[in-house]
């Protein structure tokens, strides 16, 4: 079966932490919008046949289904793929790390834009760089503490132990993204999160991984999307 | 087995969500910080002897097991207390649904705390007036046309057809809190999501729901958690 995925082009964005997991599993798929563009994805959202419409990109066809919600999407290819625990305690404890993977995905979106993804960053610039201090303060060290611990439980070197899952391929584009966004952070914050950064060292020479980032398939990181560099920002 | 919340015992917050599902449930349940206070969750979350420590409340106690992000929960007592389909895909499909809904949750907050919430909303005033303006301009026609689109398809009057479901009781849960925190802008926004008021109103007559917002489990809404009324914000 060949998957569609419908996600914007120019973008990583949260379509990445499915393309990573497609990648991996090398599975067979057709990224929808780079090769017919973003109407495709346009008119696939605005006239959604299917039973069970989709809110909002990326979406999943596979085979007559359409699965959406970005987490949602990795529960089922979790399963089918092998990137996840068989047994239900351990398909859900997968997946309730990759919910705390998207609400941290939403904190540092909104540390460029926090008022309203509908004005432009400098407009909001003071806000942006009020709730950046407080994204470093406070969500950085919590969520890389919470992470870190996670690994330490489960002995590692991936989050669920000896076997990768998604959710490490997630937490591998998260510690890319925060890199470009904030690389003088990060460099100082490293050192603080040995354990997720060895699982990213883990990641980025998988083969299949170490082949999608050098292919086309892979967007670069730009001004647009979740991760954005701002010099005022990176402090 | 009687189940542990472990919750913020002066909010509705997110725990909310679980707490519906367990009563429409009819559920053996403890809402463990309104027994023994808010501490027993505080140390519940600063010393996770569980091989699978939450990252933040809500989080349930089921047996051994413990189960953390809202959604998460609610995708596990479904599948136990016949509150969604039996079938992976229907399965699923409750679940899309619902983190969709735990989106829009961010949204509502953030109408009132866009710049952090670290700070007074005093301080961020003029955020908050710009983030509920575009809340309301863009945010609650594209939710809202989404669930009265779903409520279509499934040919009603619950989100998943004839059947209610735990999303059912999320989505009666942001009327409420709506109505709570938004009361004139929402007396006039109703009239464009018949579907959605409809489900409302069916969910609200259901006995175990009636009983328990009689109950004194139910805490009532106030100026802390997700939905909070200012009037400024309310036009």
């Amino acid at each position: 079966m060949r998957y569609e995925l419908y996600y914007w082009p120019e973008i990583q964005g949260r379509g990445e932490f499915v393309r990573l997991a497609l990648e991996e599993a090398g599975a067979d798929y057709v990224d929808v919008a780079r090769k017919r563009g973003r109407k495709a994805v346009e008119a696939f959202f605005a006239r959604p046949r299917e039973r069970h419409p989709p809110y909002a990109p990326p979406a999943l066809k596979a085979g007559s289904r359409v699965i959406g919600q970005t987490a949602n999407i990795l529960f089922y290819l979790g399963a089918r793929h092998g990137l996840a625990p068989k047994d239900q305690a351990g398909a859900l404890w997968a997946h309730q790390l990759q919910l705390t993977i998207a609400d941290m995905v939403v904190h540092i979106h909104d540390t460029h834009h926090p008022v309203s993804g509908w004005i432009y960053y400098e407009e909001q610039k003071p806000a942006a760089l009020r709730r950046t201090a407080d994204f470093w303060r406070y969500r950085m060290p919590k969520f890389m503490g919470y992470f870190e611990r996670v690994i330490a439980k489960s002995g590692g070197p991936y989050l669920l132990g000896r076997r990768l899952s998604y959710v490490d391929l997630s937490l591998f584009q998260i510690i890319e993204g925060l890199r470009y966004a904030f690389p003088r952070r990060m460099k100082r914050f490293e050192k603080r999160m040995p354990s997720v950064i060895a699982l990213h060292d883990l990641v980025i020479k998988r083969p299949r991984i170490v082949a999608y980032l050098k292919s086309e398939r892979r967007i670069p990181f730009s001004q647009w999307g979740i991760y954005r560099y701002f010099k005022e920002l990176d402090q």
